[in-house]
């Protein structure tokens, strides 16, 4: 069993996807992993992150939110705090944080084979 | 996108293992899953999940603790909120909910391949 408070998972900024003021912890990396990784996301105020899409899907739960969550359109749903999201495979998305506080969420994804 | 707020899931009570006042929430089946599924626990005051073991991971994140883990011999190991719990595959674990209040965790869990 490994125990992992908080503090001791570096937070890594996300660069990617025109993100902004967002960080990812990953409590088990890829090379870690075989079927799937957990990670914890951080956006400051009014930070996000672009929208994107992959062959992943993402089972996400919002830890404090709301969070706005774009489609291809850059149109807007509003996830709140203690709510579920399945993104499917390939569906592009993207988030964005309207308050002046940071939020949170806990998403997991599959590893994919590379074959 | 599929959001579902944390009471439109069924809360399923947990029997197996000798478990006491535990709810199970799957958030994705796993007949809707490919490669991992993430549920919702909660156990109440004094509850707990008897000590077993499987070939599955575990990647958890404690919502609301502390909350007590046991390994094979029965000892105990406090996890706090918001630590992350790596439990590998067949490693007896079991819970205990020491106090008086209703104690939460995410677990998410690999769908392994039948064969």
């Amino acid at each position: 069993m490994i125990i992992k408070p908080l503090n001791d998972v570096p937070k890594e900024p996300v660069t990617v996807y025109g993100s902004t003021k967002t960080t990812i912890q990953w409590f088990r990396k890829p090379s870690e992993s075989t079927h799937f990784m957990l990670r914890r996301f951080e956006i400051g105020p009014h930070g996000q992150i672009g929208i994107h899409s992959h062959p992943e899907e993402h089972q996400m739960f919002i830890l404090k939110g709301p969070i706005e969550l774009l489609n291809e359109k850059g149109e807007k749903t509003v996830v709140e705090s203690n709510q579920f999201v399945y993104m499917p495979p390939n569906e592009p998305h993207g988030y964005n944080n309207p308050n002046e506080y940071t939020v949170e969420l806990l998403c997991g994804i599959p590893k994919l084979n590379s074959d």
